[in-house]
C-alpha cells in the first residue's frame, strides 16, 4: 500500500552520512515535484500555519533566505534569529537549554552555528526536527544535496547520468566542506572519475580520498591544469580567506586557479558544466570564476542556488511528513510572474 | 448577555499593577484554551492578516521569538525590529514620534527597550495596543504572568492551589525583576508563605517586602539554605552580571546558591517544583541550576517557557478582542508533529 | 477593453524620472483604493503566497517596516535581510551575483543600499521587479511619491489642487534627497511656486533649480524666514549629520531653521500644512520641528508615513499586476481595531 521507500518524518538532517543512494533518490524525486511551486505555476499551502525556526547563529544571507523561502513556498511561516552576540548562549546558556526552549517555539528548525558538532548537540535537546544549515568546518548537508541534485539535472540535460560521471574539482579542496561532502555523496554512485586540481597545501584530506578509492572510483590528483580534460563537471571553489590563520596565507592561493573563457576553452570540452558553491569572489585579486563566462549556457552556478530551494523544500516536506499530500492543497498564483528562465 | 468579566480589547499591557486576581484568572482561562493550538492538535486563523510589530530595541532571542510564535499560532504575521544602533532613536527621534510612526505599521505592538519607563512612554504615542516585553530594570509583565500560570499548573498537578502556597525564592532578589513582579502577583492571592534566600547585598527591595506583609502573607528571610524547606516551589534565579557595575562585583555572588540534585534532596521535599526564569548560566563559575536535575520530573523550567507562549497568545487574543471567536476559525494541522511531552 | 493607462507589471521602480504625470496619477488612483485595507475595514489576500525580498543592506527601520507591512497588507510574506557586514557582498561578491541569487528567492524585491547607483546595478541582474528603497545620496522614489501623494490629499482637504501650489522648502536642501526628488515630481504639474529657504552652504543644487525654472515654475530663494509666507505647504527637513564630513560641520546648521508654534504663527498662514520626511531630530541642539506643534491639525508628518504604506501597497500591486483584482480577494477583519483617526 505504501510505496514510500523511506520515512524521513520526525528525523533530524545533520550529515550527508545519513543518506544512502536510495534515500537520495527519494529526496530528489520529491525535489522535482517542487519545481512548479518554485516556478510559480501554482502554489501549495500544505504547511499553512507551520512555523520554521530559522536559527542562524552564524550569519549567512543566502542559506538563511533560501531556507526561509523554501518554507514560505510550502505555505509556512518563519521566525528568524541572526547572530549570537546578544543571545543567551553568550550569557552561558548551554546548547541543550537553548534547544529545549526554542524547539517549543516552532515545528521544525534550520540552524547554522560556527562550531563543528554544535547542530548535532543542539538536536539532542530539540523536540522538533533539526536541519543542519552548516556547523563550522564540519557539515553543510543541504549544500551537498543541492550540488548533487544539480549534477543530476545537468547530466540529464546532456543525456547522461551520475553513474559514469567525470568531475574535476578545483582550488581549495582542503577547507572547502562542500567538496568534501559532495565526494562522499558521489561515492555512493558507480564509476565516478574524480580529478582533483589543487596546490599541495590545499589538497583534499586523506579521509575523503580513502572514501573515494575504497568505493572503487577513479582518482586523478594534480597540482595544475594540463591538456584537455574530458570532464562532465568542473567544480570550482572559492579560497575561503576566513578559514586561514592570516590574510597573507590566504592571499598566496587566491587567484591561483582562475577560470575564465580562455582557460575554459583551452582545458575543457564544450559539454563541461561549470559549478561553484558561491559566493564567488569577484575582486581582482581573487576572481576565481570570471564574469566573461556569465552568459555561457554551461554555467550552472545560478541553477545551483535555484535548485537549493527545491531541495530544501523537499527536506521540509519529508521531515514534516507531507510529501504525499502537497498536491491536495494547491492554489492558483494570482500575480504576474516573470519567466524564470534559469531554473 | 456578556459573561466576560473584563474587556482587555484595545488596552496596553504595561505592568503587573494593572491586574487584579479576577483579571489574572480570566487571562489564565484564555491561556488554557490555547493549549490545543500550541500542541498542534489543531490550528486557529482568527488573526489571519493581522500584523504584530515586534520591536526589540534591546535584543532578547527567547522573548522575541516567543511573542512572534504566539502571534503566528493565532494566524497573524510578524514584522520585526531588533536593536537600536541604526534606528531613528539613535538620530534623536523621540519615543513619541517612533510610536506614532510605527503604530501605523501594525495592529498591535510587543516592545522591549533597555530604559525603564520607555515602553509606557512609547504607549502614549501609539495608536494600537502595546505589550511590554521588558523595559530595563522596571517591568516584564508577561514573564510574571507566565511564572504565575506555571505555578498554578504545577499546583494543580500536585492537587493544590496558589492559595496557601509556600514559595522559596533564591539568589539575586535585588536585581531580578521577575521575582519582584511575581511577588506582587502572588500577593493578590491568599495565605502565601514567601521564603527569601539571598545574600544581604542581593536582598529583596523593601518596597516588595512591604507589599507582601501589607497583604498579610508570611515572610521568612534568610541568607542561606538551612534544614528542610516545606516549599511547594523553589524559584531559582541567575545573577545578572550585566546589571552589576563590574564583573568582580558580579562574580562575588555567582555560584553562591547553586542547586543540584544533592542540595535539592537535602533541603527540599519530593514535591518541591523547581523554577527559573532562564537563561540559566551553565558555566562552571556560575551553574546556579545543575544539569544533573535535567530529567527530574519536578524541574518546571521548560514548562515555564512553553507556558509563556500560551500566556502571550492569551494576551494577544484579549487585547485584540478575539478571545471568544478563536474556535470558529479552526483548521486541521496537516503535518506530522512530534509528541511535545513537556507541555 | 483594458482601461488601464499603464502597465507597471514586471517593471523596476528605480527613479522618480520614470514617472510622468499620468503615471503618477494612476499610482495615486490605486493608492486611494488601499485605504480601506490599511484602515482595517477589510482585508485583501490577493498576494497570498507571494514573497517580498526586503533587502536593507543599509538599515532603516521605518522604510523597511513600511515596505514589509505594505506587502503583508496585500496578503504576502516577507523575507528580510538587514545590514551588509556579514553578507557575501563583504566577501567580494558582485551586485550582479547577489541579484541573480536573491531574485531566485522572492517574487519582488525592495532594496536599500548605501551606494548611489547600486540598486539600479542590482536590478540588471534581478529576475524579479526591484523597488528602490533608497540608494545613498541618489534616489528614494517611494518617499518622493508618498510626499506628493500627501500634498495632493492635503490640498484636497483644503479644496485646492497640486496645480497652483505654493510650497516652501526649508533647511538642508543640498543633501536632502527627498526635497530633490519632490521638486522633480512637482515640476510635472502646473504653476508651482517654490520658495527655498536655506543657508548658502546648504542650498538646492543647480540641476534641480534648472528643472524647476525650465518647467516654467516660480522660484523664490532666500536665506532666512521673512514676513508672512502665503505657502500651502511648509516642507521642513532634518540636517543629515551623517552626510557631513564632520560633526562640527553639521552642528553649524543644526537648529538654524527651527519651526515651532510661534515661528509658524509669525511666518505662515492658518492654512499652511507642515511636512517633514522624518525622522525629526528632537534633541535640544537640533529640534527643527518642535513638539509644541504635535497636536496642530495642519501637522501632516504622521499622515505622510501612513500614506507611505498606501503608496508602497500601490507600487507592489502595480508591479505584480494585481491592481484590478484586489477586490475579488477580500476578507473580513475579525479583530477589534482602534480608530486610526490620523489616516
Amino acid at each position: 500500500m505504501n510505496a514510500q521507500p523511506f520515512t524521513f518524518a520526525g528525523q533530524h538532517i545533520l550529515s550527508v552520512n545519513q543518506f544512502n543512494r536510495e534515500a537520495i533518490e527519494y529526496v530528489f524525486h520529491i525535489a522535482n515535484q517542487m519545481r512548479p511551486y518554485a516556478l510559480r505555476e501554482k502554489r501549495t499551502e500544505v504547511l499553512r500555519g507551520a512555523i520554521l525556526g530559522n536559527l542562524f547563529f552564524e550569519p549567512s544571507t543566502r542559506t538563511r533566505v533560501s531556507f526561509g523561502t523554501a518554507f514560505n513556498l510550502l505555505g509556512g511561516e518563519v521566525r528568524e534569529t541572526v547572530g549570537m552576540s546578544n543571545s543567551a548562549l553568550a550569557k552561558g546558556e548551554s546548547l541543550y537549554d537553548t534547544a529545549r526552549v526554542l524547539s517549543g517555539y516552532s515545528d521544525i528548525i534550520a540552524m547554522r552555528h560556527p562550531q563543528a558538532g554544535s547542530v548535532a548537540e543542539f538536536a539532542t535537546g530539540s523536540r522538533v526536527p533539526v536541519l543542519n544549515g552548516g556547523d563550522g568546518a564540519n557539515e553543510h548537508p543541504t549544500q551537498a544535496l543541492l550540488d548533487l541534485f544539480t549534477i543530476e539535472k545537468e547530466c540529464q540535460a546532456h543525456g547522461s547520468t551520475i553513474d559514469g560521471l567525470h568531475i574535476a574539482m578545483i582550488g581549495d579542496l582542503k577547507y572547502g566542506r562542500t567538496v568534501h561532502s559532495l565526494c562522499k555523496l558521489l561515492s555512493l554512485y558507480n564509476n565516478i572519475h574524480f580529478t582533483l586540481i589543487a596546490p599541495k597545501e590545499l589538497s583534499m584530506p586523506t579521509g575523503i580520498l580513502d572514501t573515494i578509492t575504497q568505493a572503487g572510483h577513479k582518482l586523478t590528483i594534480t597540482e595544475e591544469f594540463s591538456g584537455s580534460l574530458d570532464a562532465d563537471i568542473c567544480y570550482q571553489t572559492r579560497v575561503q580567506e576566513e578559514r586561514f590563520t592570516s590574510q597573507d596565507e590566504a592571499d598566496k592561493f587566491r587567484g591561483k586557479f582562475r577560470l575564465d573563457q580562455q582557460i575554459y576553452t583551452k582545458h575543457f570540452q564544450s559539454k563541461t558544466v561549470i559549478m561553484h558553491p558561491l559566493p564567488r569572489d569577484s575582486r581582482a585579486e581573487a576572481n576565481e570564476l570570471d564574469n566573461d563566462l556569465n552568459l555561457h549556457p554551461n554555467l550552472a552556478i545560478f541553477r545551483q542556488t535555484d535548485n537549493g530551494v527545491l531541495v530544501r523544500m523537499a527536506l521540509f516536506a519529508l521531515t514534516l511528513g507531507v510529501e504525499t499530500i502537497m498536491q491536495q492543497h494547491e492554489r492558483p498564483v494570482l500575480w504576474q510572474t516573470p519567466t524564470k528562465s534559469i531554473l
